[in-house]
């Protein structure tokens, strides 16, 4: 899993049929300290509930699937969770 | 998943069997401003609608194949959605 | 997919019993343009038709297995299609 | 697999049902020489004994959700060991 | 796949059940010229009869674990094959 940031949404009425009724949103990927890193992609919302700003775990691959009830949905990225707080120990990064 | 512009076809005559009438499109891939961005691969269209010029959902992996009804599709990529319209919220990419 | 021009082949007389019989080839990846870009990989000919210097269309991970009868194949690259014609269309790339 | 060194931890309430429970933790991956080497990512712990500042082997992809006996749950990156030794040999690199 | 060569060994003792007795080797790339190519990472001997300093071919993701006979191996990277000798067409590469 990777950290990410939404910060949009994709509307597209031509689609999938197993996409209907699926939440598409627009991810910034953030690096360990929540800052943007790389390129944004797009996700299917697993939750139900992310919103605009918010920093969630996303999923990619054939697991991204997985969190969808429906084994024929379509996605390789789906938000699982909404992040409360993330914690790096600077000490550890430092141990050899 | 990916923003994406259909930018050409390809033309295979000798192709794995289950490939046979599957589109496939050359796709320049994008960011979330749609400006191309990486380099360009190739998708089996599974909205059976994506024309030249268009911007799409392009989903990879073993997850391509389940936007088709056959499991045994050898494809990596798969046009899932015409993009209407896709909103990002500068401020949401600036909160911390 | 990806485009890629056969450029070499690899023999191996230990190796896992499911690719006895299987052409192992040597992949240059090709961009849009047909041009040299990346480093190269070994893909298992699905046509059982590709030589050298022809231009292929290969499918990666999960799906490169789903190219062969057999799915106990340990295989991440497979050419699923010699190249007859590719067709960019340049105004398509510069449309909003 | 790569070797990874736990750097941290993630809370998140809101989350996948099948992730309650999952120890999530922060991974700075390494090189081969145990030296940090591009961006963090998040993994579910399957030894459940991985501690901050431990050096583990992580697998990535579908093969991740192997780590676990619930075949749903929705991860990309499992711990499934602890490091106790790695030996590289510098003769070997040199041959050729 | 790609090429690799087996320039150490990891020891785990805490590990994932299915791993026990799996033999896990590190890894350099090589590109098509065999000449060492990108960052190091860790692989499951499905040969069983890799050793330091040989040429192996490695498949990688999902399909890593099909070089097993135990489905729920959690690997992903695979030794499949020991590399007798490799050709590359100079003359193929630069047609157009």
């Amino acid at each position: 899993m990777k950290f990410g940031r939404v910060i949009g949404s994709v509307v597209s009425t031509q689609k999938d049929a197993n996409l209907v009724g699926v939440k598409l949103l627009v991810i910034q990927p953030l690096d360990r300290d929540l800052v943007p890193e790389g390129s944004a992609y797009i996700a299917a919302d697993a939750t139900g509930q992310a919103g605009y700003g918010q920093i969630v775990t996303v999923v990619f691959s054939a697991d991204a699937t997985q969190a969808f009830p429906l084994p024929q949905i379509p996605v390789d990225a789906s938000i699982v969770g909404i992040v409360d707080d993330s914690t790096i120990d600077r000490s550890a990064e430092g141990r050899g």
